[in-house]
């Protein structure tokens, strides 16, 4: 039977240290972390970037079929993700949790375990952690401190007419996979008759439970000598990422139907659910991919760049942000957004 | 009637935007602040310090008798306290919130109102925004980062034996501020038959409902010439800080029951619940003053400070952390702590 720990047993303070005493410091620029009124940080030369989100149980995530482990894991991550779409490299968090009475010191730790080895694989310290009791359900956080250099950040607002539109990785996986997990919870629940069946699915899983942040891609990018104009992550969906993009940059954009990068397992998962995958792909969410833009004249550096694909390309305000079908034709993007949606 | 807009009706970035687009920046350390994936701050030649607090409705505050507005600049003020207690300088502040489905646009203007007062009155930008849905109640959270010369950090680490412990305002008053609030409210529901009365206890409320960090104190000691060796702020009572303190820099302390620094309401409230005052003081909670030791040598120009008293000395840590009675004799101090009190 597994143990399971009154948090009342530790108190605020010892739960705290608990949870953060194995906590190795790994980056220069933390000169202090958990343990006295504030992190103290050194960000000699660089500029600094903040980034914050707050996670709330039964709006932004289900423990009925989220593991605590991979809930520490995956709200780390989408964190590190806007620190990388300012092109910058995430090296400090503090953690705030809300935690009711259904909850004992194991879960925790979990959690813990999960944020750590998120933190461990993205090379970023834990420097601040905060628990209190909450009257229900599970609040998470998390703030996320990360340094790029002053000509190297790249906001949304650069875009220009004639750059390349491109975006990394593929599309809609992660929605899809929340369909599946509801659909089995009904299946739990008894309201609904499939039999459980996650077999050629795995990737869907994957994204929606455990998502990367796309360090690599930040690094492919420097390592090409491209500098976006423009970037922002993945989190609310394709559509809706564009739509911010046109609007601080001031122009418009057309991408292409088919040049839309989907998974395999997205699509035949889109079928058997009978949704369109071009909605899928374009408002799914939460799959924490780099959407940026290149001056034209890069496009061949972009196009080589592994894990990329060019969708399309900006133009200017008064063309509007325009989906191109298949058959040629021309709908606009609107951010349909699932609103409230999870992570 | 006053106006109730749904939150609906805005949407999610439409709701964000209209809080924040009246924010004008303020600091020079802040490059961009809401409307990108993260903030960018620039701190040339000063170390930064993080610090973030996550209150809970039900748990840090009962909305029966805080107004939001109050609320707003309260969650600003606790954390700019964090920052002093750092011996630094609060620059800027995210929001996160999480709001269900009972409050309407209205009610979240009134918190932005409070919130935008606490910064412009201690010179914080607003940098970051972001509000979701809850299930229930109201989530607040907030971190602040704030700046300070790498020599002038004060930690909680670094008090020596013999050092004089420097408390700053009077202790106790939030406290009972809340007692009399949590009395109102009974009154309010029937519960206890008193009538309603806050004559002569303005100041007992004010400490509760509009605390202020003590950014007066931060600036006396950098005019007086004086680096406390170490300074932690009071949220939990002045004995869980001291204990704080003690352990952090491996020493005790003994502190004078007839010099803690107590107002005349606290004491005639106090006396009007039957409540043991000294224990109030000790362990009331919520003061927002700073506890800070000084090196012997300076007992003059501690002296000479204004708002400041001098309530007793470190010790070494064999001696442990004792209260002084009036009658000279001593008890060992506790951590009571109103576990998981308000904020």
């Amino acid at each position: 039977m597994t143990k399971k720990t009154d948090i009342a047993n530790l108190g605020e303070f010892g739960l705290i240290r608990h949870l953060t005493e194995n906590i190795v410091l790994k980056n220069d620029s933390t000169r202090k972390g958990v343990g006295d009124d504030a992190a103290v940080l050194a960000y000699t030369g660089k500029e600094v970037l903040v980034t914050t989100d707050l996670l709330l149980e039964g709006i932004h995530f289900d423990l009925m079929y989220v593991p605590l482990k991979h809930l520490g894991y995956k709200s780390a991550v989408v964190n590190f993700s806007d620190i990388y779409a300012m092109n910058g490299r995430p090296k400090q968090i503090t953690v705030s949790l809300g935690v009711s009475k259904r909850f004992c010191v194991e879960d925790l730790e979990d959690f813990y375990e999960g944020l750590t080895l998120a933190c461990d694989i993205y090379g970023v310290d834990i420097v601040g952690g905060d628990t209190s009791a909450s009257l229900t359900g599970l609040t998470i956080s998390i703030t996320c401190i990360g340094e790029a250099e002053k000509d190297q950040i790249v906001y949304r607002s650069g875009a220009k007419d004639t750059d390349l539109i491109c975006v990394s990785g593929d599309l809609g996986a992660a929605y899809m996979g929340l369909q599946l997990l509801e659909r089995e919870k009904s299946v739990y629940r008894g309201e609904a008759d499939f039999t459980p069946d996650f077999g050629g699915k795995e990737y869907l899983l994957e994204r929606q439970l455990k998502p990367e942040a796309r360090k690599d891609i930040v690094e492919s990018l420097a390592g090409a000598g491209i500098l976006p104009t423009a970037m922002i992550d993945i989190s609310d969906g394709l559509a809706s990422e564009l739509l911010h993009l046109s609007k601080e940059s001031h122009t418009g954009c057309r991408i292409y139907e088919e040049r839309i990068p989907i998974d395999f397992q997205t699509a035949s998962m889109a079928e058997q659910f009978n949704m369109n995958l071009t909605t899928v792909a374009l408002n799914g969410g939460e799959d924490y991919e780099l959407l940026f833009t290149v001056p034209l004249a890069l496009h061949d550096k972009a196009a080589a760049l592994n894990g990329v694909k060019i969708i399309g390309h900006v133009t200017n305000a008064a063309l509007g942000n325009c989906l191109v079908g298949r058959d040629g034709g021309e709908v606009g993007l609107k951010a349909q957004g699932w609103q409230d949606g999870r992570m």
